[in-house]
């Protein structure tokens, strides 16, 4: 549709997870008709980026060094890991400020039709962190569907030999939604789930 | 949220339009994760366009040379000018394969409240263009919408005098749409320009 390099880069943005290619050529046009946006900065940060992260060799969370900023900071506590998919999930927790202990990122969930076994997670990583001792909690934190809820139950069965609580997530309505449009599942798991008040 | 360069990446990837924070935080990652995502490929791309990508000096279209494709056609008919507010209308109707005639950009709309006026658009290069009389048709394509209509007005009347045909593109129901959730003004225009069969 347009000519050479202008429909290059809307393919390129195109390829990017969540850009159609309506997006893609708005971006695109975006880029050509801003002058004030910084193309240099962006080309630039693409290929440091690149460069320049690497993943945690404790947690394998996101990191800019040998460690990441979590597992470097002395105030967390060390006694309590949370185990969960992917690095994006260690911001949203750490967005609630609710958790002090120390993550572990899996690099995904068990899913067998997706080829993914517990093999090509990072759990022989998680048993060696756990061998000495120190750990007095692993939080389960892998998304409530059937994906986490396999990798969460078979690393509880891997877990129930050593002496260390085992905890999940809790699952049931979210907070600010509406009882009618929850579906059956959710709400059943409300119900399990419910607290004495 | 992130060590420093994610965030940055993360950052500014959040200032193209349409894209939100955690879309960025989730192209960021995909660009992290994805050893086969060309990120240099991309980075090339985003200084080459800017500085390859010029504007047709006849129409306005994008172009990579002094004229764009459409205005070197010699098969494009010269005696039918759509005038449109932006390159990227250009391309929508290129997709209809309907219209073999040439383009005007105006690189705008005509709109008091974003300050735009008639002088900042590309009016004064449509009249010069009208001038040697070659041009029989003049096609209104400016959006359907407050600015559009306003510089589809505007523009007639300055065209009133010259010896011209000057169209406006229908409005009416959308192909596929659905009577009932047409908005009022929209089926109002659908009675007005009703076809007898």
């Amino acid at each position: 549709m347009y000519d050479g390099i202008v429909q290059e880069l809307i393919d390129e943005f195109g390829r990017l997870p969540g850009i159609g290619p309506k997006s893609a050529q708005r971006i695109a046009f975006h880029i050509l008709q801003t002058p004030s946006f910084d193309v240099k900065r962006l080309s630039e940060l693409l290929v440091e980026v690149r460069e320049r992260v690497r993943f945690c060799e404790i947690c394998g969370n996101v990191a800019e060094q040998e460690r990441c900023a979590i597992c470097r900071d002395p105030r967390r506590n060390p006694a309590l890991i949370c185990v969960v998919e992917d690095a994006k999930d260690v911001a949203a927790i750490e967005r609630t400020r609710e958790f002090r202990g120390l993550y572990h990122v899996l690099g995904g969930a068990i899913s067998p039709i997706a080829g993914v076994g517990p093999d090509d997670l990072r759990i022989t990583q998680l048993m060696t962190r756990l061998a000495d001792g120190t750990v007095q909690e692993v939080i389960l934190a892998t998304n409530p569907n059937l994906e986490g809820e396999a990798t969460a139950s078979y690393l509880s069965r891997l877990l129930t030999s050593m002496e260390i609580t085992v905890s999940r997530l809790a699952s049931g309505l979210p907070v600010g939604g509406d009882l009618e449009y929850a579906d059956e599942v959710t709400l059943s798991r409300a119900f399990e789930g419910r607290r004495v008040l």
